[in-house]
């Protein structure tokens, strides 16, 4: 769970109308889509672009789709730094982009999505059952945003895309078998997501700034 | 987990001289062997061979040895019994034996051993890190016991042989992930070999007669 500058202050199941609002934001439509994919349209205030105090209005435009094979090496540089710097996932280290690609870009019945603003890859998430046979209906899913745009709600997007799509497809419930403790933001968005911490394995990640901490389990029922 | 006969009576952390006196066995050595094997030979009253209520001596012996390509196909019958049973494993169903090799012969840096008495494949546990990288100081496992050799203690002693291996490996502790609550012997042997139940992802196991159940994290440090 790469969260680390999502929306940590937000309590509470929220959804997206309350996300864009707590942002600054606020969403004008969500156009529906074949595939399971979404289209969020936002005014947003751009209070960095404007002289003398003043703001400026822009349209902020971000569309989570189904990652096609094209997609992947726009996905792997940032997926790439956020291994590297350790410190929310328990990944294979220095993988090249065809050693990860397994490692991300999901077959059915899980799926890979990627959210895309202004025609950038700047997140992406991985679903599917969280077992097969009789776990299968159960799901789990992974997230990354690109650490260039953190704070911009696409992980929230994304979690409640996730959440959207596996209600679809009848899982019964979401499980985060590994959400390491410190990673704070990422916790906070899930327990804002309905998501509740049912045990921490101790010391099971290698944190290379805290050293040995725990992973979450999380779960929310659908 | 499949540990549907096997000692759930015992309490508390034991060894094996406590298994085997549990038993009704009496230990008498355990040979170092190559390779992290281990041998087991146990002097057992046989309760069911003698005439008139008598006893007959008898010298059970059972090595625990590291399983090679050839030993599958030997595993493989009470594998494919037991996730018939589909009462402990959430794996895929009616696997062919190619299908199923991956699912249980580990590689390096894992390991699959197997239990042999008489010549025989009674037993067979498959071990190694839990995860990859910043979290593969954690091991994990899981247990298979021939249903027609249930209750002789050999899921303890290969639990028992998990626990070496992976101590003398350097791994802290030993995670598993997915103990379906109603295997309630399951349940008691982790316990008594010092597991605890960390968390209980809710429902997240299709029982044959109980159906949704719970799946226990449980955790043992080294």
């Amino acid at each position: 769970m790469m969260m680390t500058a999502l929306g940590g202050s937000s309590r509470g199941p929220a959804g997206l109308d309350t996300l864009f609002a707590r942002s600054g934001l606020r969403r004008i439509r969500t156009l529906p889509m074949p595939g399971f994919a979404s289209i969020v349209e936002a005014a947003a205030t751009d209070r960095t672009g404007a002289a003398g105090g003043g703001t400026a209005r822009m349209l902020r435009r971000m569309e989570i789709r189904s990652a096609s094979d094209e997609d992947w090496p726009n996905v792997y540089p940032f997926y790439s730094v956020i291994m590297a710097e350790g410190r929310t996932y328990a990944y294979p280290e220095a993988q090249t982009l065809g050693e990860a690609r397994a490692w991300w870009m999901e077959q059915p019945p899980g799926r890979t999505v990627v959210a895309v603003e202004d025609g950038a890859i700047v997140g992406s998430a991985k679903m599917g059952p969280n077992r097969p046979g009789r776990g299968s209906h159960i799901g789990t899913a992974s997230f990354l945003v690109d650490p260039a745009h953190q704070g911009k709600g696409i992980g929230r997007a994304l979690g409640e895309h996730v959440i959207e799509w596996s209600r679809a497809e009848g899982f019964h419930g979401i499980t985060f078998n590994a959400v390491v403790e410190t990673n704070g933001p990422a916790v906070h968005l899930w327990t804002s997501l309905g998501f509740e911490v049912i045990g921490t394995v101790p010391d099971a990640f290698d944190h290379p700034e805290h050293g040995l901490v725990g992973l979450h389990v999380m779960y929310r029922r659908l």
